[in-house]
Order: C-alpha cells, then structure tokens, then sequence
C-alpha cells in the first residue's frame, strides 16, 4: 500500500447529494468523465468486493451506506485491510451516485489497456468478442469466460467500453478476475492466437461442424472461441481464418442465441470436453 | 381469418405522435396498461416477424416506419396476408410508441395464461424458472428453451410479467413459439411435472452431482430443469423435492453464472447427452 497517505481510512460520512465529489461519481456513468478523470465505477455488494480483493490498488474510494455495511460487513472489513478510503454515505448520497448500486459504490483507477500481445503464452482456452455492442451481453460473457477460467477475454475490433458501469455490473466483478486484452480486429487476434499456438474456433451459424460429438475432439486441444458481434456476426474473410467453424445446434424455432448464452454453451464444451 | 371486418388491411400513415392510439401503443410498457386493455407490445422486427408467424390470430394491429419496410418486406407482406392491419407510421411515431422497436411494433391480444396443468402430456424437456426478476434473463432464458426444443417453460411462483416488452423483446419473439405456463410455486410444478413423468433436476450451487461426465446418463431421460431466482436461488424444501440437484462447474473466480447463461448451459447439456 506504498503511496497512500497515514492516516485513518474510514472517513467522515457524506451527506449532501449535491456535493462535488457526488457529482463526479454519478458523471462516471458516461465514457467522457472515465477518460477525463482516470477513472470508472463499480456498483453493487458483488463486483465492489472483487474490487477489493482483486484489484485494491486500484480501487481508490469505496462508498457504502449503513444498511448495506450491516448487510456485507466483509467488503468494509476488507477495503480497511487493504488500506483504502471508506466513506459511509447516506442512501440519498448513495442513490445520487448509482440507482444500481445496492449501496456499495467504488470508484477504481482505469490501468492502460493491454493488447492481445500480452496474452498469457501458456493460455488454453482464450474468449474472443468482436465488436460487442451490448454492454450487458459483454459482462455476462466475460463472467462466463471467467467461470469455465478462461485465460483471458479478447475484444476485437470497436466494442463497448468494459470499464462502461453496466460491463462492469454484469461481469459481476469478473472484469476483475482475467485479462482483458484489446485488438484491432480479428485479423490481428487470428495472427497473435495462432502464433501462442491456439486453435481458433468461431461460433457461427453458418459452421459445417455442429458443436456436440463431433466437436469434441477439436475442443480438447489449446484453442480461442470467436463470437461476432450480435446482429451481423462474423465477415467471410473472417470466417475464412479459422481453424474451425462450428455452429450452435438450434431445435426450436429460435434463430440463434444472444451472444452471452452462446458463449456459455461453447466455452462450457470446450470445459467438458477436457473433463 | 373470420371475425375481421372485411376492406383493405393497409391503413393510412398515421404522423401524429400525440394522437390517442400512439399514446395507448406506448402505454403497453406498463403493466396496468395491458391489463386494462388486455393486450401487450411487441418490439422490434424479429420479434414482431414471429409474433405475426406464429400468433397471427392474435396480433391487433402491425406498425411499421417506411425505412423498417424497405428493410423487412416479409413481415408486411406475411402480415397482409394473415388479414391484419398493418400501419405505416413515421419515425416520429414509431419512436413515440417505443424507443426499442427499430421501426416495427405490434399490439397483441394477451390469451387467459395456461396453469401447469396444460403442459403437453408427451414433454420430454422443460425449463422451470422460479421467480424470475430480471426481464432480460427471463426473455433470454426462454430463447434458450426454445432454442433447444423444450416443449414448455414454467414460471413458477412470483415473476416479472412474460408479456413486459423488456421480455418479449429478449425473447427475440420465442415467447409465440413455445407454450409459457404458470405455476404457483416449485411445489404445484414439482408434483404435476412427476406425474406427467419427468425427473426433476435443479441446478443449484450446493448440488452434489456436477454437471458433466457423471450427470451425462441423467439427462437422457425425460426431465425438467429447474432455476431458482437470481439472488436466492432454490429454498432448503424445494431443493429436497427435487430427484436430482447438479451444480454447474466453476473454475476462474466467478462465483456463479446469471439466470439466462446457467439455463444455457444446462439445457444444451441435455441436448448433447440425447445425442
């Protein structure tokens, strides 16, 4: 905890909702103060605690209201440990900050991103997302990618923010968990995940190879899922770099699955395929 | 088609957005609104394509901009031909009915919902969610359900409206393709569904069985997977009324998956082990 001043962590308890520092916290909510200030919100018991516990040193100020301090003791307990500042707001403060919040808020230093050329050289099993424009779809597949221990998360190409406060609360704190690495498309995450010696595997519904039996061979090896992005998936060219297309079997009349739960069912094969 | 005044099904462009009809559309957000009008809103072309393919003697009236018929012929033309009113609206009014319609919005007659005592006799998968919270999950998850060819869903206990537009718009439409029934809790889903002859399998952290190798001869048989609700899960008692509990595999720091991925993850398992 070297840098951080002496002194007392739990600080005074903030009581007006109009007050500066309230105001900086809720304007977080847009990329603009993110840029501007360094910085991004957590919200919420869950992802504030991973915070905590995974990120403390970049976690500047934690913001808690009485209730939720009854209610989780453990993240308060842990932010003091850690050496970082606990301002117990009023729930009027609270809510003036986030109405998604429960009542625990952090504010967290946004570190450089990485590129993908900071992969993990043993990774076995890496997530690609291609611009993913759904910041809830981005953090339920990023906590998926985290639950089957992924060794990191690739954007590729233009999606949303993973520092956006609805990314971050749909991660569930996974944000906090892996890698999150940049690219500036398939093209350069195809080279780079090739060269650490991965297999690229994309889900897409025009695959020859239906996941299930058929797959499971291809699944027990080092390889990367790629998803395209929601509506209009992946381009043929970038189809045409893979090792493997491989399509969702569908028996209904759905069409398809949204991206979060398509990337569940592949990345939980690939899990069961290595028993 | 019978009951419908005969004349022309394609009506005049409708341009004001302050007229009665289009506030009544926008109303249809609300809960009150729909059960005083008995109907419901369906937002967006997929949705709105399989509302008019699957519920045509239910869908009152079709919207759509001028753009959005440029772009999805196939559901004015479908829509004409099943003998409904199909309205140009401009794009002042489509967006006066709805922010999330992407120029295309139906109003549908909301049918007395099903106990679960309708459930088709010959199930041999269905999804139970108890009570489900979060709209987006539920939407989700019963795509998911589609997806994999569950004859039916079952919400059991206190969820959030399967008629809201937040759900039939994640649904993507799957909410006209499979029946949605009701039960009051686990309990009423858990004697019916026994009777009817499918094992009953929760998934659920504390299961003793985990989902994979070893759960792999359970999900050949008839069975229904049961979801608890987001925050709490499955409660002692109806854990214990359950035949089987399975816990899905976490490996990174995760602490569990959300509703509509765990559901994913699930049920795809019962697909692959049928082979």
């Amino acid at each position: 905890m070297t840098g951080r001043p002496a002194g007392p962590r739990l600080r005074d308890t903030l009581s007006n909702p109009r007050a500066d520092r309230v105001r900086g916290v809720r304007a977080l909510a847009g990329r603009s103060a993110r840029r501007r200030s360094g910085t991004f919100l957590v919200e919420g018991p869950q992802a504030v605690r991973e915070a905590v516990r995974f990120a403390a040193e970049d976690v500047r100020d934690v913001y808690v209201t009485d209730d939720a301090r009854v209610s989780h003791p453990e993240i308060v307990d842990e932010a003091l440990e850690a050496g970082l500042y606990v301002h117990p707001v009023t729930d009027e403060v609270a809510h003036a900050m986030s109405e998604d919040a429960q009542g625990v808020i952090a504010v967290v230093t946004a570190r450089p991103e990485h590129g993908i050329d900071s992969l993990p050289s043993d990774s076995t099993l890496v997530a690609v997302l291609s611009a993913v424009r759904d910041p809830g779809n981005l953090g339920a597949a990023i906590r998926v990618a985290d639950a089957v221990g992924a060794d990191a998360v690739v954007l590729a190409g233009d999606c949303v923010d993973p520092r956006s406060p609805k990314v971050v609360r749909a991660s569930v704190g996974s944000v906090f968990h892996l890698p999150i690495l940049r690219a500036a498309g398939i093209a350069e995450s195809a080279a780079q995940l090739q060269e650490a010696g991965l297999e690229l595997v994309a889900a897409d519904v025009s695959g020859t190879a239906e996941l299930g039996a058929e797959t499971h061979a291809m699944l027990t090896g080092r390889h990367a899922w790629v998803f395209g992005n929601e509506a209009w998936g992946l381009t043929e060219s970038e189809l045409a770099s893979m090792d493997h297309v491989v399509r969702i079997p569908i028996a209904g009349h759905a069409e398809s699955l949204n991206l979060a739960t398509a990337a569940a069912v592949c990345l939980y094969a690939s899990r069961f395929a290595r028993g």
